[in-house]
């Protein structure tokens, strides 16, 4: 199989989440992917860019332009990018212009620093996925592989289902 | 994408290896995969079927046979297999055989039950896999996906390796 | 030493809170402590009687006295109150004019859902100290039994400090 | 309430021992002891000696001079020692002779580096009793304050439990 580099961009969402006690609130803070990647003993040719750190309610237009001009000139062809999940199909239509690149959208529904956490599952989802399937753009969430222009966030259930 | 159900067949290993406080020893104890999925929020459909529960360097051929028939017989045809990763390569060789499966094997170099571990991002990494690749037989460890028939462990390094 | 039954009473804080991705946000929820006792493998007797569910800020004057009548009248002379920290010293004064009750204080400065949480060690505290102390009003945070009438939390510092 | 500063002592056993994937056993690792304060967010003035790296039942009498002679010579009063909990009833005897400390010995039956430990709790519990009981030798296990000079450990059950 392709031992081809990832590029895995971050651009916030509830899967880097931290809690302020002085605050009393949760902000998006420090990208924690690295750490879970290090704790998952991955060995694969990585570049993990910061892009943003927004709750992707408040993701614009040019947040999205910046993302996809941000893989049109990277050189690799594997692309995980790590999301809130309100806005995440938005995104991946976006990105659906783009050719050669394997790009996966994934997030959490609950933070990273969670003992209970879907972030690592999630995570591995993607990088098999960008390395497994063919380009495009594909969602990994809840277990499944979607593709990412026929899936939406059933919000009330918590889940992503096929639409 | 494929919303096909995923055969999980469990067989042992480091991944289920628990501390028994009484005996100053690990044993592998009852699977923790089911956990590790509802953590993860799988709502993917999913049979788990407990085979099982040995350290990978016990198993035999007679093992190895019954996990191909298992299979064989079995309505899916995508298979994750969590597996002690010292004779993951084995199993592969006998499982090469099928024909029209998509089986990943995976397992863990620290025990799932472990704050650090790389059990839930290699469990996400062997969902996408078998949805996203074609039929034959998968390694997903390390963050990568592997040929099943071109890889090894490097026990010195505590690695699996493109062979 | 003496194997005298605990009352736990829990008031909410931020070491109840939960992440709802519903809601994009924190909320104080079903009580853990009684997770956290199982996982602490915690043998001596205890009775676990969820009071309210608040942020402490929210705590009024009839809450207080709430707490301090369901002590009062409690089989129990050991007691572990969890609260939220911001007020903590509020209860403390209100709690002082009991006598016979050997009474900890106890929260956290991180959710005991997070990997990363002060709860368990705080809460070993308090059920250390309400066993060794004299009758009074402890508080046990940040590695310190602090008298509960000469402590301050310094929010900026995010951390109690003797006052 | 004292801010006297704490002296612990690391000694090895269950509490630090970790999974190594090359061996397929556990053995007594670095101590996690540092990691656990820090997470659990301690200020209290603490001064970490680790001693040795021993299963319990391997410690010498040679060993339990050592532990007493490093805590007779110590400027601290307040004593902390992890220990392996098979004969921590044994060095509690040998540590008796010491007078003006307060000493709490104090492990885990699982390790720190588990998801589910009893580690952090139990080491909140030893803090606070070396500084709210009287000067003497303490085991602080399964929830309860115990006199070390009357208590065993009901290995069958997994428990301590007062003698």
């Amino acid at each position: 199989m392709s031992s081809k580099p990832i590029l895995v961009l971050t651009t916030g969402g509830t899967i880097d989440k931290q809690y302020f006690d002085a605050l009393s609130e949760y902000q998006i803070a420090e990208s924690v992917i690295a750490t879970v990647l290090e704790r998952s003993r991955v060995e694969h040719p990585v570049r993990i860019v910061e892009l943003m750190r927004k709750d992707s309610l408040e993701l614009t237009d040019a947040d999205r332009d910046l993302i996809a001009a941000t893989i049109a000139s990277a050189p690799e062809d594997l692309v995980v990018i790590t999301h809130g999940t309100d806005t995440m199909t938005d995104t991946a239509k976006v990105l659906a212009s783009l050719t050669g690149k394997t790009i996966v959208l994934v997030g959490a529904l609950s933070p990273a620093r969670f003992t209970e956490s879907d972030a690592a599952f999630n995570l591995g989802m993607a990088f098999a996925c960008c390395q497994s399937a063919q380009p495009g753009v594909w969602i990994t969430m809840n277990g499944s592989v979607f593709d990412g222009l026929r899936v939406r966030k059933d919000r009330a259930a918590g889940r992503f289902v096929a639409a």
